[in-house]
């Protein structure tokens, strides 16, 4: 059993509740935080709420609208998942809420490092007499936010790099053939992780090579609201504008956002650029690095555009380009139990590489998860 | 809590105690199964052992050889992880000590193949009034003794093919650097393996590349008895008997048991054949198959010598002909946290590879181990 830092009363299954209430808004709040809140009184939950959308009820006014009689709160306990806000944003603050109602006591989890929030949350909590432990499962609540902890900060987007390879390492047979690799509770999984980024990556390889849609297929599930599921801004590194008019993406783009990120070299056919547009793709110019997309400047025109985060499914010349520019901070590595063999071209890493493990791009192991027979292997940036 | 289709007397513990004590003969008891047996009486462990070394006490007779009194066996109640043997080989049959010593009642783990065992010791002793339960814990019991099951069936070595790669499967970087990929507990996992298995086999490649010793390198440890560890044999898969004759493998030939696998064409260089004897190295040769040698044939030759198993550290080229002949029983596959990226010429199985991913050698996945920030993924062939 863990031992908290926290008083006798702290109950772990009640914030675990909060963070599974918190995690039904995944895909429908951002650039907002998942939050849930639960409020518990004589040992039992009386009350409940999550920030379901983005510019909606914030979890714990969600979570004192489910009460039966807003006198019960009184008294009660509220565990809650982040530092409630104190500031007017799309709602009013939070903390007066919970003064309001008499609040005897909150746990809270995560901090908010929101600079408008950072710490004045609790000490508006504490100055009108109410009991505040803070850091409660802290690591499991902000487990469910890197990418409001990354995008508060520095306004550019949380990089997810998923690719799925055999236990030798390939992401295609010596042919080119990749369909598929890995079982379908692994897919199902990585629809979720595009459900979870606003935006999902990819480059003009794997467009020509699998004229793909990159969309968001999940089934109805009664662990979310099925109108949170959305499919994510399509974003293609195409440095010289090589995507075909007629590929899948081009011709969906009037109902599903695209962004067709490109160099000089490739909006000098305005004319492409101009039917690209009418067809609903936005266009973004970059610098030119060594004939390619500027990847920096393209994550923070991103992040200028309220992308929070984004799934990176390239192919192995992206990829690598992302890694070694620093901008992955996590990568999602789903492992097959079969091996294709063959002379290596399909990696999922390749670009120029290093010369010496010594000057590897080091990774931190977060999380090892069976999906049947694959394995996925959570990593984050160190 | 798992539950048991034993009696209520049975207690797992104990025959995990004997799981763990048969585990202490790794390396020392091939071609025999590991095996240990823990004695029962009143609550407490009043004896236990483990077959320690290949033509010594069997389990059963250790543990009764471990009792205070002798006497104290009568009534009591044995865990052991293999049916006991009811011939007389190295030893006489455990049946008749276990009958002699009125033990009241038997769970067992494995069966035991042996056309010479299987089933006939159980009847033994329930011939002799004694209560037997078998296919206690069966699984974890079969674990320990996948060498032994394949081997004393069809005479043919269990092989292990076992690598160590980067997140984005790589076992160098392009430059052909690889020290290291993984940590030092992987490592030493590593010797651990070496040590489970009376061989160890490499490709020429690996040889003329890294000139590698392939011993095993073992600290002390309270774990076993430390004069079990030992050096696997090691073989070198070399077609044409290209292995200088300066190398390690061959300088220490003298010390250390040695093969050379090679076909007529490596063997048409007597000259070289018989300074390679004179250093203490057996050559092999078998059929040319495309070149190569013929590695079914080889594993038949390598079995009769008593090579009840083989740990494949293999290049990618050995690797996949070893896979693609369907030799490989069991895959470790070590992941590090780092990307080397690169073109894609260092991979862990290469060959010419399969065409689709429909055609892919398929594992089944056995066991997901962690050892620092690596993770060993095991594979069992299907």
């Amino acid at each position: 059993m863990e031992k908290y830092d926290i008083d006798d009363e702290f109950d772990p299954s009640y914030m675990r509740c909060a963070i599974e209430l918190a995690r039904r808004g995944t895909g429908a709040v951002n650039p907002n935080p998942l939050v849930g809140a639960v409020i518990v009184k004589d040992g039992r939950i009386i009350g409940e709420g999550y920030h379901v959308r983005y510019g909606e009820l914030h979890a714990e006014r969600a979570a004192f609208a489910s009460l039966k009689d807003q006198a019960d709160a009184e008294g009660a306990v509220m565990y809650v998942t982040l530092e409630p806000c104190c500031h007017f944003g799309k709602q009013p603050p939070c903390v007066d809420a919970i003064i309001e109602h008499k609040i005897r006591k909150v746990y809270c989890g995560s901090d908010d490092p929101n600079a408008m929030v950072a710490g004045k949350g609790f000490k508006r909590l504490r100055d009108a007499g109410i009991e505040v432990y803070t850091h409660c499962l802290k690591a499991e609540c902000d487990a469910i936010n890197g990418i409001f902890f990354k995008y508060i900060v520095n306004k550019q987007p949380y990089v997810t790099m998923k690719y799925a390879m055999t236990m030798d390492g390939r992401i295609a047979t010596h042919t080119g053939a990749s369909k598929w690799i890995t079982g379908e509770a692994s897919r199902a999984y990585v629809m979720e992780l595009r459900n979870r980024h606003k935006g999902i990556m990819a480059g003009i390889g794997t467009v020509l090579a699998d004229d793909p849609m990159l969309t968001c297929r999940i089934e109805k599930s009664t662990d979310r609201d099925t109108d949170n599921v959305r499919n994510p801004i399509r974003i293609v590194c195409d440095s010289k504008l090589r995507i075909p008019e007629d590929s899948q993406i081009v011709q969906t783009a009037g109902e599903i956002e695209t962004i067709v990120a490109t160099t000089a070299a490739g909006a000098s056919d305005s004319a492409k650029c101009e039917r690209l547009k009418d067809k609903g793709v936005s266009i973004i110019e970059t610098e030119d690095v060594d004939g390619q997309v500027d990847l920096r400047q393209l994550m923070t025109i991103l992040g200028g555009k309220g992308i929070d985060g984004i799934l990176l499914e390239g192919g192995g010349e992206l990829n690598y380009s992302m890694v070694s520019e620093g901008l992955v901070d996590e990568a999602c590595v789903f492992i097959a139990p079969k091996i294709f063999g063959g002379e290596g071209k399909y990696s999922p890493v390749s670009g120029t590489g290093v010369d010496v493990p010594a000057d590897a791009h080091m990774f931190g192991l977060d999380e090892v998860r069976r999906f049947d027979e694959d394995v996925m292997l959570r990593y984050k940036k160190v």
